[in-house]
């Protein structure tokens, strides 16, 4: 990675593939030897199949949530906290610049969701060292989201097997 | 992952994501103990950034390919015998069964230019044994993938800095 050009990326849309494309990511960088965070917002100390590998690869995780599902149109004071505690953590670590690559998971749902505040997310991304790179990813990435992003991609779901009834399966889906 | 649900997974779009995703998808089922092999379609001698972590983790990479890029209107001759060889050596694997994901990387844009013919694809696809899950990349998914496949997710790209004239970066892009 050329130092000085830390991108804003923003996976969004309905669709599969955005943590696991921000996972792939994350998995190149480290490739290259570069540091990277995952913190996630709104997940809980669920064992999602990707975190041991990506521990084994060098690359951190930090998880801030319950294993319960927010409620959308009125979020318990706990959620909002623990997206609150993920923003500060998202904060000092891009202020001090030692990981590359910062991907925050599912910060757009929390930000749509009034989780966490839109302004203070865009001042933490804008004024990030010129070499650290942002992903964000979720539903719903706010217009201020992909404003200030570089590169902006929409996973469109085509076609769901959830929709022949079917559910997640552990290893394959989180 | 339970034995007997092996999936069609599509991915597809002009946005960023698609081999990023299947590579998100690889480290998850490689944290759950499955076994995944990656074969890559016209993609040639590239040390990309992700195969070092990759084989770190167990998941096998092939790529069948040269460096130089096909020419959709009038590929070379060497490009479809490279194709077929790859396509060759994922009917074996998927046939075997010792794999539990199989990601067919590219394959779509193979199939889409001719490269490989769609209805051996299929055959292969709808043949494999009932454990094994495929994943297929690419734009210019064929429809007839897309009937096949029971999650297919289009990726959109809705901002792009190449746009703004900065050329991809070794590490994050390839």
């Amino acid at each position: 990675m050329v130092r000085g050009e830390g991108m804003v990326h923003v996976y969004t849309g309905d669709g599969k593939g955005k943590t696991t494309a921000a996972i792939g990511l994350a998995v190149r960088a480290a490739g290259r030897g570069l540091k990277v965070v995952m913190i996630q917002f709104m997940k809980g100390q669920v064992t999602y199949g990707e975190l041991l590998p990506l521990k084994k690869l060098g690359i951190e995780v930090r998880q801030f949530g319950r294993p319960d599902f927010v409620n959308p149109g009125n979020p318990d004071p706990l959620d909002v906290r623990m997206a609150q505690d993920a923003l500060d953590f998202a904060e000092e670590v891009i202020r001090e610049g030692e990981h590359d690559m910062v991907i925050l998971d599912e910060i757009n749902v929390a930000a749509a969701w009034g989780l966490v505040d839109v302004r203070r997310c865009q001042d933490i991304i804008r004024s990030r060292p010129p070499h650290v790179e942002v992903v964000l990813t979720g539903r719903y990435a706010p217009d201020e989201f992909i404003d200030l992003a570089d590169l902006v991609t929409e996973m469109k779901e085509v076609k769901h097997y959830y929709r022949k009834g079917i559910s997640a399966r552990e290893g394959i889906e989180c």
